[in-house]
């Protein structure tokens, strides 16, 4: 009905797109390793009940972002499914209870005024694209799946990202992390 | 699994404990008349099949206020299934795409600093209580539907916030909006 928004269902299993490189729990509860995601997109009611393990999201607005911040970010930043951007990491988050009690103006001052998250991503644009898909509301074990694309050679400035990230205040608010490393298979 | 959250079905119907008094569609397509409306709580999963129509939606934090409002709105609510809340009016809105195009900043200054929706909330409590459950992302027709209730005596004060809030600019992105009123069915 809402059609402008993307759902999306990771599926972990033996089938799929992308190949599992490595999968690590960083906070919390791991997820069950497996040799392949496959990335299914479309309603849930029809969406698979194969895999050890199937983690779902929808796009949504922007929660932080302001109209200066958005613009800058639709300028730099590069679509998904780029033809080099053979690496993607899928990390689903869980946010502690005591962030989601926060009212608006003190989570964005977490998120921005005090931990860079928008300016930190910006850094890593257009070389890393990614895509947020809300899973809270949901009923889902977590709060948002960030998928990211890119090409092998900005390997490292993704990983320099996400060390960043890990480092801010906004992180302290983090219950449980997983991190899943894939690349693409090369179709047969 | 999110177990802070609230989740409700109201089924549109010939059962449950609210009897239709009147429903009308104030902006876009109504909704089947019906008799009466059944609030189902829990997941939706396990959720009716039954009725006219079912409207699904869940609870989640607060988007726009800040701490302090936060604060004065707690202060001065009531709380939600009071002996004297017999009068209850569901209303499922629909905003345009134009409304969630928005950023952030810009979606906050049309909600409060014009259209004063937290303070010409706050001046209803505590005799109207409400709850908010958000369906945009649960692929919903709807993308909030708002759950109000009050004493008899409170009518024409709930009257009065209706007509206020739609005059704001906020309301000019309201493609869809049905009000449903309902009194509690008398036990038998």
């Amino acid at each position: 009905v809402t059609d402008d928004l993307k759902r999306v269902t990771f599926v972990g299993g033996g089938r799929g797109q992308w190949i599992v490189e490595s999968m690590e729990a960083l906070v919390g509860r791991g997820l069950r390793r497996v040799e392949r995601v496959a990335v299914v997109e479309g309603p849930f009611e029809y969406g698979p009940r194969q895999g050890a393990w199937r983690l779902r999201g929808v796009t949504g607005h922007e929660r932080y972002v302001t109209r200066a911040e958005q613009e800058e970010l639709r300028r730099r930043s590069s679509g998904l499914g780029r033809t080099e951007a053979t690496r993607t990491v899928l990390i689903p988050i869980r946010k502690t209870s005591a962030w989601w009690e926060l009212a608006q103006d003190e989570r964005r001052a977490i998120f921005e005024e005090q931990s860079h998250h928008i300016q930190l991503g910006l850094r890593s644009l257009p070389a890393v694209a990614r895509r947020l898909y809300h899973s809270r509301e949901l009923g889902e074990p977590f709060d948002f799946l960030t998928w990211f694309e890119f090409a092998p050679a900005a390997g490292e400035a993704f990983n320099e990202l996400l060390r960043e990230l890990r480092r801010t205040t906004e992180w302290t608010f983090v219950e449980r992390e997983v991190e899943i490393r894939l690349r693409r298979a090369v179709p047969p």
